[in-house]
């Protein structure tokens, strides 16, 4: 076994990105527009993507698992949305008026998600998660909205909590202690504990909000009677159980995770695929609840739960893109979902079996057509069930892993992160991650002693 | 002189839309996806849009001052946005990673404000305003945020304080009192008055946000002392003066406000021209002040200001409209602001005068492109400084007037707010909006001693 140094390859095949990326130093803090497109030693700079690839300024082609952080279920620019969306762009990229095309986008989702029975569409998930706690705030008149211990909602000042490790401190300077006084945080799959939280904060718990399957914080599939519990806890208590699909919407189902589980969320939220590719977010539930916004019944502000919208709300683009995207799904549903949770299964099942032979402690997550490793070798971790396990788990290993596939594998997982599946990808692209990955295990740089840094995630 | 029925003219063209919208109210709360975008009777349903035009689903066209929300400067489908859109679409809609053209973008805006030292682009207005006060709390530990009466940052929590009349009241159910208690309102172009506010609570101020040009709440020219005053308050009390020229940038001038008034902000945010139709918002500033956000510099996330970013920032379709649009801009610099500042002041100065011949008492206000007509018949009002001011004026008679260019002139403001030239403009319409003015004002239904009904602005 060679130490192959990976960093090495990388920056010999990345001598244009790394131009590029000094001047996004110039540009941007930390050169990035999103913390988590940074990884060591930089970021490629990447000029174009179609179906599976995307390809950086020299040239490299990749394969690409993070798919624009997991909305591309169809792949780069596939061609439904490529034909709409090139003939919308002549008809106009922005009304900011009431259009026919976000209506016909607000019926197909109704169609699908049939708890959706109104639907407000935003810009992003961060605005969609921010109105579904207003409105069970508003609903309910009371405050504490109860979130997960690393649960993903976006940047909204609201539920920017608990959503790094170490968990218990604040997300950072300029978040006001008097603003996060009013979310209590519970652990992932832990009911007990969980209803213990909320039994402490019931008479004033306005809400629930939860991903039906952990995305950001580690790719944790929820056991059903976790879902199953809150929900009955919240209707039980009078407070609203909101489910946060903006990963999980047309990913791990076409009616979503509430498809899968047993569940009737008071309200939900989607983005990523539903605007297939173009900005997105969307705040949908129960017709009354979703009229506490209602403009024309409610004229006065004192009884309007003042949601957005906001300028490119419902614009024709993002409206375009996301009706071209349910179609196709709605048309080869079977054929695309039983595809992409066939790759995904092979490819836990593959990795699982490879490290299991080269006797390195890891745990393969996910569902569907989602993954990500986790190592334990050198933790005190056996089992990987919430974000506090995650954090605990041996993250540079993954990050040398993820390196690796990206330097001499042409395969790219944003480093650390889960991967998807999409239409695009074939059972050949699996076999490439296998016989990659045992590339890396022979390499021996999994097998290590590598001291743990359990860096902060960033989010 | 007739009484123009202009509301049967109306229904009676728009037949199809009546239609479309009652589907809408079954999918989205009051049918719409942004509260301002309701008007009575019900709002036209839009199905193209074309150079100064926009289109409806019965056939209707109508010269579009609306323009996006004011985003569309160079009026709908922009021949050089449509041309490397196209070109865009099938190289890439979604990256999720550091790409090439956001690079460009970046440095392009950097180019045209110098005050960018840095910026992170987010995918709306409402989040970049959020991610600058946050980053002013983070700068100066302070909590305190100081913002303008009807001052219109977007729809995040934190700004969402004194938007709509009666401002004393909270911006509805959902928005929890303790969220609020750290924001202080100051009456636009009153300095005295603002200073007083801003003494009572220096200690603890961390910024003052202001937009240049009170834009949503009525198309209200700063006076110069009054931003100059504040920004002076500002520097030596330690707090941030924060720009909001999410409407005025790459508006009042290819440099924004800043580049009209001699102001030096430390931090800055813009949003619609910037992404060329496409969803987008910046925080932009002082290097220093922005690198509380780097990823790279701060690796725990206790020294790290939590800014996004999103799953959609610096997308490459963003990215390419906003690109080719600032490249247009500034190579037609000249011409452009030239054509689009005379068209405003043709039309001002024509309004004004019609109304005037007419023994109406308005006030039309705005600069450079933006412009509004206020009605002070049988109202208190003499001056509209502030958005206290529009409130108090005839909303009655601005509502009847643009229903009444809607429905026989084929002009199309979004009712009760103002007006915006595009470069896609012509002085011919400027004649022709002068004209549909004249025959308003003819018809009567201007002159009617009307009972005021202040509605609440919904924002």
């Amino acid at each position: 076994m060679a130490n192959i140094d990976y960093q090495r390859i990388y920056e010999n095949k990345t001598r244009k990105s790394k131009l590029w990326y000094s001047r996004a130093m110039n540009t941007f803090p930390g050169g990035v527009n999103h913390n988590i497109r940074f990884f060591e030693p930089y970021p490629f700079v990447t000029n174009a993507a179609k179906g599976k690839y995307v390809f950086d300024v020299d040239g490299n082609k990749y394969i690409d698992y993070w798919m624009g952080h997991w909305a591309l279920i169809l792949g780069h620019s596939p061609k439904p949305v490529v034909k709409h969306l090139s003939e919308q762009i002549k008809n106009g990229i922005l009304y900011g008026t009431v259009n026919d095309v976000s209506i016909e986008l607000g019926e197909a989702i109704q169609k699908l998600m049939p708890n959706a029975e109104k639907i407000r569409f935003s810009n992003t998930g961060a605005e969609a998660t921010m109105y579904a706690v207003r409105l069970a705030r508003a609903k309910t008149g009371r405050r504490v909205i109860a979130k997960v211990i690393g649960g993903w909602h976006g940047f909204n000042t609201t539920l920017m909590q608990t959503v790094n490790y170490p968990f218990e401190l604040q997300e950072g300077p300029g978040i006001v202690d008097d603003e996060s006084q009013f979310v209590e945080s519970i652990t992932f799959n832990d009911l007990d504990r969980s209803l213990k939280v909320l039994e402490s904060v019931r008479d004033d718990l306005a809400c629930i909000i939860v991903e039906p399957f952990l995305g950001s914080a580690g790719c944790i599939t929820a056991t059903d009677s976790y879902l199953e519990g809150l929900q009955e806890f919240a209707n039980k208590n009078g407070s609203l159980f909101i489910l946060d699909e903006i990963v999980t919407g047309f990913r791990l189902s076409i009616h979503g995770a509430t498809g899968l589980y047993k569940l009737k969320p008071d309200l939900f939220t989607i983005g990523k695929i539903v605007g297939g590719g173009m900005p997105i977010g969307a705040v949908c539930g129960n017709r009354e609840i979703m009229s506490l916004a209602d403009p024309v019944l409610r004229r006065e502000k004192q009884s309007r739960c003042a949601i957005g919208g906001g300028t490119f709300s419902a614009n024709p683009m993002t409206m375009t893109a996301g009706l071209a995207t349910l179609k196709y799904l709605k048309e080869n549903n079977s054929r695309i979902y039983t595809k992409i949770n066939r790759l995904g299964k092979n490819a836990r099942n593959g990795l699982t079996k490879i490290f299991s032979e080269a006797k390195i402690n890891v745990q393969v997550t996910g569902t569907g057509s989602l993954y990500l490793i986790h190592f334990l070798d050198g933790t005190d971790i056996n089992h990987i069930g919430n974000a506090t396990d995650v954090a605990m788990s041996n993250k540079e290993l993954l990050r040398m892993y993820h390196l690796a596939l990206v330097a001499k594998h042409g395969i790219f997982f944003m480093p650390l992160k889960m991967g998807a599946f999409s239409a695009a990808h074939e059972e050949a692209d699996v076999e490439r991650l296998l016989s990659a990955t045992r590339s890396v295990v022979d390499s021996g740089i999994l097998s290590t002693q590598s001291p743990i840094t359990n860096q902060s995630r960033s989010s």
